[in-house]
């Protein structure tokens, strides 16, 4: 768990019942000592039925529900995830994230030390991202109609000036890059599933994505043609997703793919492709190939800084090709081609 | 249900599985299919993490979470009542709804039919509200750990330039109004609970209510100070709320309430007491003495068109008073005072 620590309230219960989804005395002393008064700010003490401000120009909108089984996993919980996430889906719309939304559906026998560790997660997580919480919603369902808590985040961002990100701009010859290693989300939570627990130090790796995203935007513009990060489904949904919707083809070096080696091992030991696993702070990137290198350089150059939020080492994992149309093709280590697929079922359920 | 019809597509599947849910071929299949297809908007079809567009101005955002059981009930479903809530939450800030984001939780084994329904309705509902589902998420649990369908829908809306819609705007002698009859929608709901079916023709009164409120903020601008919609908790909620948080008083007259006979009678029979009860298509208004007649006669004005999505009749309900500041007090139709007090616990759970 990362949240800073923090005492309690004191409050008369140490449970969520119903009754405090009721919208009554139980709700209000919930939400009054816990919500209200971590995430203080001007909007959200507005305590309307929404929140109002000024707002100009391009403007992104993102949603997510996170329904992550179990709720705490090593280096997070449900509570960061569900702030970085969706900074992250407007990161890759080349916005940054202003205000968040955030709604609870909790399940009736919830352990309020629980629900605070999660509270102190969002708020460390939104202080990070630079984004405020600023309306929400808690609902409450019996035991055995939910599992713990669900969080649905909806942020509002405002979209760099210089952001033209679009499949639709892709273009053969263009560069792939992926900005860190994959596949430790997915492991990480994984290592926590019941019947499956395995020691490991794997750690997820969520991670708020704007920093990096901006300073690409601000140094080559049009030359960003698309931005998206690999989460359910992993890298291999993503890049066809890609090839799927601009029509083109992607190729990608195997050896060039960032994996940490107990990562790896741990893929191999549960029979798990790292290219399906789930990421939670790491994106892709094409751009043009004439800046490819120097897209790196200051990829690895924000990574390498101690702020740095993002993981490392970047690196140009493939290009776009006129060929195989639609396609995703690797080139292994050791030296095949193979094609790379959309999941056709189910990897790893409840993974974000 | 209040769907229009309109046939099912051909799907591979006729139920929802955990693969829906993976990022995969199943999940392509399942949004391209229905969502995708059904929602079709330019913003939509961008298939970004989010939507990107030009905003300006003072901007309303709101957030709501659908957790009501069962899913279908008189008049309505899960997924009306989303739209029309979320829709609602933004009039009450003075703000007409333009983008909503729609994020499902479903359960495993949900029958794609009743998927589909859900998804007619929120189509329905978008429309008759004027706003476009720009962006959204869809996630799967396995069963036993959701309920059907949860959902999500978050909004943003523009504030009208004239709502000054704030608790710290009201003033002793200003006039309490209310758009139409209450506790519908709880005993409709109610009507369909296991093992407490009765028969009655009460339907829900789901509806979209930024028409009046806009129609209000035109003719009267400041003369209307505060707007709420009376869902979790009833009027009863509403209305301590609003004491609590301006620091006055509230008196309201029984006789002036709006109720229809059936949803009385089904209050007695099941003892709830309606000011308590949940409504999703009325509001009410505090608004300066010297514009409520007026301003009664515009809301009958609207309820009484054809087109009309209000339910009548409005009436002006009670006074805010110097007097017993934080404390709503009823004058009853037998002329006996008593205090209504915000709800101890919890009365009807999961009804919104």
């Amino acid at each position: 768990m990362t949240a800073p620590s923090c005492p309690i309230p004191k409050l008369n219960f140490d449970i969520i019942t119903l009754g405090h989804g009721s919208g009554g005395v139980l709700m209000h002393e919930l939400l009054n000592k816990t919500v209200l008064e971590l995430f203080r700010n001007d909007l959200l003490d507005q305590q309307h039925d929404g929140a109002s401000f000024e707002l100009s120009g391009q403007t992104a909108f993102s949603t997510d529900s996170y329904v992550v089984s179990p709720i705490f996993f090593p280096g997070g919980n449900i509570g960061d995830l569900a702030v970085n996430g969706t900074v992250n889906d407007l990161a890759m719309c080349g916005a940054r994230a202003k205000y968040l939304s955030l709604a609870f559906i909790l399940e009736e026998g919830l352990p309020i030390n629980d629900f605070w560790t999660i509270l102190l997660s969002i708020k460390n997580a939104a202080e990070k991202a630079g984004v405020q919480i600023v309306t929400g919603d808690t609902k409450v369902v019996e035991k055995g109609k939910g599992d713990g808590v669900f969080i649905n985040t909806s942020g509002i961002g405002t979209v760099h000036p210089k952001a033209r990100i679009h499949h639709r701009y892709v273009q053969p010859g263009d560069a792939v890059i992926l900005s860190g290693p994959i596949a430790s989300h997915g492991i990480a939570v994984m290592s926590q599933r019941q019947g499956l627990q395995f020691e490991t130090s794997i750690v997820t790796d969520s991670a708020p994505l704007a920093e990096p995203v901006m300073a690409l935007l601000d140094r080559f513009g049009e030359g960003i043609r698309f931005l998206r990060d690999p989460t359910r489904g992993g890298l291999a949904t993503t890049l066809n997703e890609l090839a799927l919707a601009s029509g083109l083809g992607i190729e990608i070096q195997q050896s060039a793919i960032p994996i940490d080696e107990q990562v790896e091992g741990a893929c191999e030991m549960l029979g798990l492709d790292p290219l399906y696993v789930a990421n939670e702070g790491a994106f892709i990137t094409v751009v043009d190939q004439n800046i490819a290198e120097d897209a790196l350089a200051l990829l690895k150059n924000i990574g390498q800084k101690q702020s740095s939020t993002i993981h490392h080492p970047p690196s140009i994992i493939g290009t776009i090709t006129p060929d195989h149309p639609g396609k995703v093709i690797l080139n292994s280590r050791i030296g095949g081609k193979r094609v790379v697929n959309l999941l056709p079922g189910e990897q790893l359920p409840r993974i974000c």
